[in-house]
């Protein structure tokens, strides 16, 4: 049985989502229906950065030759291109907007297909994920070859910030808790981290710290993250994403108490 | 395998979509299992029209056969009546309070049948999505037959405004995006629609308009739809659904310009 | 087939909830592949009341051997437990945190074993979701014994307010449209309860009070709601969970009229 995740920026409150549900149940429902997985459909709109992150540390736990449609399109009909990417033995398919930089920057072999063939005759110009990448994902699943959808090109999606230097950080993404993640890996991180001229011990875990303390730990994806123990530490630092994280040398805590 | 989709104002953080997935994979579980697929949970509490439009431009993108159960029902328990109705080679399961007003104005051949017989020995008053409309949308997946449920009846459910006349649209659903959409076809609009005063073209590509800017433009259902570029339509027009559009001579456009 | 429910506070913007699915579609894909079915995300962030309530008022909806995965977890990486929950003759997976607290309430015969043997080899410090609970409703989907994941134990998490006294109901939860569901059953409460210094007569359906107007009822969980016609009794009471609600001789409502 196929597997086919959908990540968007379509809300649960309109139809969007369910078109594309709809095309791919019509068109690969019979080779057997294919599994459709919900990832993540609330994306903020139009942020790319957001969705490139959420891809790249969630799809790799799908099994090999599952297939990952992104859907973050904030240039729909406009010059960006549309590609197949092969990463780590599984297809992604969307538009070339950055939304598989991290995706790339983490999976030494991938590579792009212009996607070129599988998409309706008639393409609605603000519409791709019903008219080109459910169809593409439904195709896929159906047995078609992805490498005759188009020539192998470079992807030209970037993020604001460009890839990561050694023993530098930027925050990634901010998370529904608040937390920020960086990308910033344990093996670089050493016993401490200094951002935004504070520094901060690699905790193990939140109960190091007294509730509504801020500090430094690594998250699930392998990197380091900053949290506040039972609150939110995207209202306590305002650091944007792209922000810079340094590994630094352990050292006694400068800690934001609670309530500051 | 037969297919259920489930369109719900009951939200993401209750009990009550759960409840009706329960139902569905008990009763119908063994026939074999249907696909149960979530189109939209975040119909705006008691929304109507917005869940008539998705309902509409969405479910017909799914094989016939398929089985379509919506439940934005603010009169559960009152008058309104239970109906299966049959569009486009599809089966809809829900209240007949309008919400699918917009389905069988699209679809010439619709017809309704008062549902009698699909429920709970006990239905509470407040939960028909769990004791009515998913126990209906088993017994059709598990071969029973939609036309022994009741009469035939005519759709009393009716939208806040009538059927459209030609020559007018109105907006009849404001996306996540805060665009416009309108009930105008292409193929009545020509090359510009006047709303709240302002004519605009019909653009090609959101590109053709500043940032910040108005456009009209065909939309992903083949009618007329508002939007700003990089920005929200909603906030800049404040037009409510029901909002008249109509068709205009096409004419340099009065621009909007950004930030006013 | 299995089916696997998955409750979480994960929300639907990050990648927790795909990765969890991705792990159990990798582990049990082929068994043949379980029915992942998501049954609510946005529970709010760590709110552990209203995580027990949905899951033992939605999940005995589903037919036995169903498994249920639970990940509402503050304390993740702490001194909780966890736990896999035997009760009405269906699985449960989660932290031993009060998630369970309900359903072994409303439950007579259920058990609890440790869960240590179904889990990653490196386990996250903050995400369990991924690395043990998905994991173990795979191994249980995958027809590993759950009887050998640990010793049985008694379940240790609470919730605020302990088990209820009878004649005596409380806010148990507050849902999406705003209503106050209180545990008190219908077989104790009466012809009217009491709640706040309100005296109100248990109504058959909405349409006996005038709109605005705070009314209560069965809801569908068999106890009595408090709930406000086409309004929020949320914001017209501001009780919070856990506040008392009595039995109470019929008496003239005390009608709070509308916009008061």
């Amino acid at each position: 049985m196929a597997i086919i995740t959908l990540t968007t920026d379509f809300g649960t409150s309109d139809g969007y989502v369910g078109a594309m549900k709809g095309v791919i149940m019509r068109l690969a429902g019979s080779h057997p229906a294919p599994a459709i997985i919900d990832l993540a459909h609330d994306i903020p709109p139009g942020d790319i950065p957001h969705a490139a992150w959420v891809v790249a540390t969630s799809t790799t736990e799908f099994p090999h030759g599952s297939i990952h449609v992104v859907v973050v399109d904030p240039g729909v009909g406009g010059a960006r291109r549309e590609v197949i990417v092969r990463a780590r033995g599984r297809w992604y398919v969307g538009p070339d907007n950055g939304v598989f930089a991290y995706l790339a920057e983490r999976s030494g072999e991938a590579y792009a297909i212009e996607n070129d063939r599988f998409r309706a005759e008639h393409v609605s110009r603000t519409f791709h994920g019903r008219d080109v990448f459910a169809r593409t994902a439904a195709a896929i699943a159906s047995g078609e070859d992805p490498a005759a959808a188009g020539p192998r090109v470079e992807l030209a999606g970037r993020l604001p910030w460009g890839p990561r230097e050694r023993a530098v950080g930027r925050i990634v993404h901010i998370d529904r808790f608040g937390n920020l993640i960086t990308d910033l890996p344990e093996a670089e991180a050493g016993a401490a981290v200094t951002v935004a001229g504070l520094t901060l011990p690699i905790a193990g875990t939140y109960e190091q710290v007294e509730p509504g303390e801020v500090l430094a730990y690594i998250g699930s994806a392998g990197t380091v993250e900053i949290g506040v123990r039972d609150g939110r530490a995207d209202r306590r630092l305002a650091l944007p994403p792209g922000g810079e994280v340094f590994p630094a040398p352990a050292a006694p805590a400068e800690r934001l108490g609670p309530y500051r």
